[in-house]
């Protein structure tokens, strides 16, 4: 049988979005107040939607403890309490939209995930925007 | 790369569910409480979900900014604080369940969305009950 | 030892917020979208908080089995899909703001509870304000 | 027009997880504290997603008041407040995971719903954990 | 300047609404369904509120990663994943209800924190049903 | 009848936990990953809890749409997308903990809230960690 298991964790982040490429005044009109050269945050919430079969041995499709850990040192370790901008290697040269952060997150979890499972993110920057990438193109 | 984003809006209403071809007793029948002639009303939430490529030079699929605008625009501030059977033209004749809102409003944001993002909407009328329609038929 | 419990129910009604002693513009000025004339509704939520002391026999300061009985019979079901101004008689004569809403749902359930226990009222109109009263003057 | 309609209820249950073909060592490594031998219990929520057609004399896809009633005799007063591996016929010689659960509770309100309408099951152990199953193999 | 600081920690246990003194029967009118001898479980949430100074080094009141400490080592670690009735030597001889594991959550963290710290638990058994207790008599 | 009305608001910030009148190995100690110089972020929520009397010509004891305003002028709009350490005027020599930003926004609000009103304010930095302050010394 085909399951879909839920894992939810958080990270707290700084970031600016800002095209390098542009001149401050593109910029500034295309990210307004999310442009602040000085930086904002947010309490991002990841999670992660992995798809497969139970095992009938232990009735998990993936052990939460695995995923968690996965999440963790992938993920959260590396962005959380940290500008997304300066300090993540994975970002540099990647304007930290949600939608950047959550593909970047996809593949640092889809490399250490078994691939026999499917995987999708879904990361919310706030209450009210959120978004969810599965690897298609 | 394929994304979808999703933005979260909120309006309250009052309604009543009234079939106008049925008797009183099939309408207190069917809709119970809900067909109260004296109306009563929910604080309902709507998320828009949208789908597209990420573009290269923003990080957006879509500028969140312009997504809330349309939302706000074109279901908020036609339904907020308002009777959704008698103030709502767009509501004319439809029957105010949460499946047929949601339709319209579906209806109303595609009318302003770019043809190459695919939208789907949720919408709460309650903590416990939601519906989500695609525009599949 | 003194404790408080807490319960939580909800009921989704119409209003209108109007003062029948003004003009149609005194009210418009006043409450705005929430004086619109054919109503609008919410999704209410109630929280009783009731103090008193620990019965040592069964470890509860009120059986939340009867909290819960009160607060549906006296408030949820007098309250639920019904028009505030229009269908509630302990309403009648009061703008229903949630502040007056609250009073009166502390008076209903104030009413069915034992006097040893002290009495708190909190009501969500939305997410975003909500109300707390205590009995006090 | 093909909607889903989602309804959420709540249970409340003891488990454990073990394999009664292993060791307890095996058991220990495998499910750790959720290996207990004398319990531990979560709040369940689990949500109904139901597909099918607006049927146009009511606007619903279908009547909540059907579904809340089938997810309520069907699952959630065969699981609350009961322990799932001893109380549970339906989970009998089933290692009680989330996985399982769903699947059991999918299968469940499946038999009561109408074959015109897909179904899909999402439960909820904890916050962080959760699993959905759409009856696919 | 005095301040209230809040830290939020969960655990899941199992337990059972039983006094020893009574009757079966006295137990099941008492306790209904809480009171089944298999156990049931719960997704605890429980809340210290601290009361003090900032301190104007810091800026913090208390340091939250001690406060997180206190309430794992003290609490979660003892309750979570267990058998509220069985496993843990601090509810011994305790109906442990809401109202009665709260009480004993205060003593574990009271024993822990400065004297000059006044403290408050709040603990929720489920979405609707929560107590608080301050140590008051 | 004295009653308690609550407002919530929100806005997203970057900050550092600091103490210039330290080396960096205290500051280190102190806050932890919170001290990293090239700053992190949160979406903060904050609750204004005002309590006075009812109006009995509106039913309100401040008018939602004043006490919003209020917020959103004096803390949402000063702080929203900012770096509360370098861009905050009223943030300037002070550490950005939750307790120090709940003090600086009860002052700016306490500014513009008629004398009659008393007033509470909660800062939830995370999920988990909130703070409360309401003038008192």
């Amino acid at each position: 049988m085909k399951m879909k298991v839920f894992r939810r964790e958080t990270f707290n982040a700084a970031h600016r979005l800002y095209n390098p490429n542009w001149t401050d005044e593109q910029n500034e009109a295309t990210f307004g107040k999310c442009n602040n050269p000085n930086w904002h945050g947010h309490n991002y919430v990841i999670i992660a939607e992995v798809e497969g079969e139970i095992n009938p041995d232990t009735g998990y499709v993936v052990d939460m403890k695995i995923l968690k850990k996965i999440m963790q040192e992938e993920v959260c370790e590396i962005f959380d309490h940290k500008n997304l901008n300066l300090d993540v290697r994975e970002m540099q040269n990647i304007i930290p939209t949600a939608e950047n952060i959550c593909v970047v997150a996809w593949n640092l979890i889809r490399n250490k995930l078994d691939t026999k499972l499917n995987l999708k993110i879904r990361l919310y920057e706030t209450e009210r925007n959120f978004v969810e990438y599965d690897g298609n193109v």
